[in-house]
């Protein structure tokens, strides 16, 4: 018997004494048991060995619904301040109408308190938390982005099992995490400020040309006037990018959350963009390649943690950085070095 | 002795034979002999062990010119059709009556013969081409990107250890190698057709807001005026991109490389970029942000070839990667699987 196979015995005597069983917790999120995919969730989030043989299972379980045409995955970003919560609220309730599933998931690898906008700001959210067709999951937190975006794409595929409809990923971290999101989701929504300038500060460069749906949120009352000059802007911008490689046209829109306007036209649009993308095929293929960079991006994960944990490794590797700031080697021959000594060492 | 001693020994015996020395190599490097330094990429560039052996050398020995603060690495991309080759010619021309030395590079994933633009389109560069100062080298083909960008990184280093004052480099690929050019210099200048629209196609979304200065080029005859709407669009565009992180503002000029028109504004521009950057520090720093980065993408790169080499490990990633496609196994333990057996085999 291996050691995997020791230990996933060890962890289902235990889980026998917590009279949990695997099946059991999946036949409930099959049925969108909103604890039981809490369970489920925490499972995936630990660190415990014994968790994580669980969640590998309930994660193959999950696996054969990937991909499941039917489910909407939706990436939505933008600065802090921009509404995002409340854009959340508002839109949620509006698909809460369409008798839709809902999944709320965030990713914010810089906030490992807070549990990112939406639960930090519950008093909006009340309303739609308690509903039944309503699951909501802060990011798990106390990780580097790495760590948080490889979580969030399991708890999106057990969410796509689960049968949501929709799935919303949003993104408070700033920099890097909205370029996970976008790698991890169907289409991509982008919350902007009325009127540009400043309110920028905080996106990374070269999210907004991936943008599928410009936002100007908070168009309402003194920014009206601002929001429809910023509008125009935008549209005028778009009109210079460079096409999508999924043939969709990205728009503007205007939309205000407090009081609720413009959400029709928002999911009209986003509904087209579905339309089209499962039409071409797009839709598939862009998971595809999704699933194909997971794998990738999982390896290079898993090979640094192993870096990380292995004493003589993990020294080696950090000597080399050092010495790549200091010009003292090549970026190149450290790279060798290091890989060296994970294939000398890989059997101990 | 190691195995790697033994094949450095036998590499030394044979460069004997062959009456090349690396130290002499070197010393002519460092006096920009441009024989010199083909001779060297073509070792950097070579696959045999031995030769490999002599790259590492001339890389270890560049290593401590690195970031060289006195170069300039301006990376230029722009579709087929920009007129990238004779606007390099152009500006090329205005360095060496700066009494200015420039090392002209390709990096071109897609055209493994041709050459790059450069040398395919060579009636336009004799003139520059024949110059004392001027060393021209398209990139290594036949290889994927990964490869072509980590040689050219290396050709990068060796010709800021000749000393060069001016590291051209053209990415004459479309995608990809785009962003690798941006990750490999100083500056980035993003060349434009006049007049927005089918002409972008080909540019990848997002390397717009990565351009530090964008070029719309061809501004002459016909096309003035469309240059000219061309040029007001973007500028209006760029005021809506997020801020740099360098503190520079992106700004937009028109050019025309035939005759030549707007070249010293251009210059002044790249020589104030350069300026900004060296006083607030960002230069060094942006440097050893792409070292770190050269240096996780070269273990990445070697990881990769490590799995393609080893036939055991080979089979299980492309069983693996089917796998994913298929739907049958998750990413995250299909990645484990190939990182357990690269653990196990490390050592044969």
């Amino acid at each position: 018997m291996d050691s995997q196979s020791k230990s996933k015995e060890a962890a289902l005597k235990r889980l026998k004494k917590s009279q949990i069983s695997i099946s059991e917790l999946w036949k409930r999120i099959l049925k969108k048991d909103k604890v039981a995919l809490g369970q489920a969730i925490s499972l995936l989030e630990s660190q415990l060995p014994s968790h994580q043989v669980f969640a590998n299972e309930l994660i193959e379980l999950s696996n054969q619904f990937a991909s499941n045409n039917q489910c909407c995955k939706i990436g939505i970003t933008g600065v802090p301040g921009v509404g995002k919560s409340t854009f959340i609220n508002v839109y949620t309730q509006l698909l809460l109408e369409k008798k839709q599933s809902i999944a709320i998931l965030t990713v914010d690898p810089s906030s490992q308190q807070s549990g990112g906008s939406i639960l930090g700001d519950k008093t909006r959210m009340t309303e739609i938390f308690a509903h039944p067709d309503v699951f909501i999951r802060p990011s798990p937190s106390g990780q580097h982005l790495g760590g948080v975006a490889h979580k969030t794409r399991e708890v999106i595929l057990l969410c796509e099992a689960a049968g949501f409809d929709n799935i919303l990923v949003e993104t408070v971290g700033v920099g890097q995490s909205e370029t996970a999101v976008y790698e991890m989701t169907d289409i991509f929504l982008l919350l902007m400020l009325p009127g540009a300038g400043d309110e920028l500060q905080g996106i990374k460069r070269g999210i907004m040309e991936l943008a599928d749906i410009l936002i100007v949120h908070k168009a309402d009352g003194e920014n009206l006037n601002k929001a429809k000059i910023a509008f125009i802007d935008y549209k005028r911008a778009l009109h210079l990018f460079p096409p999508t490689e999924s043939g969709w046209t990205p728009c503007v829109l205007m939309a205000s959350s407090e009081p609720p306007q413009g959400f029709n036209e928002i999911d009209e649009k986003i509904e087209s963009y579905f339309h089209l993308l499962r039409s071409n095929g797009y839709l598939l293929e862009k998971r595809k390649m999704q699933r194909n960079q997971w794998f990738i991006e999982s390896m290079e994960l898993q090979l640094h943690q192993f870096i990380k944990t292995n004493p003589e490794i993990s020294v080696m590797y950090q000597n080399m950085m050092s010495e790549v700031n200091d010009l003292k080697i090549s970026p190149q021959i450290a790279a060798q070095k290091v890989i060296e000594l994970i294939q000398i060492h890989g059997k101990k």
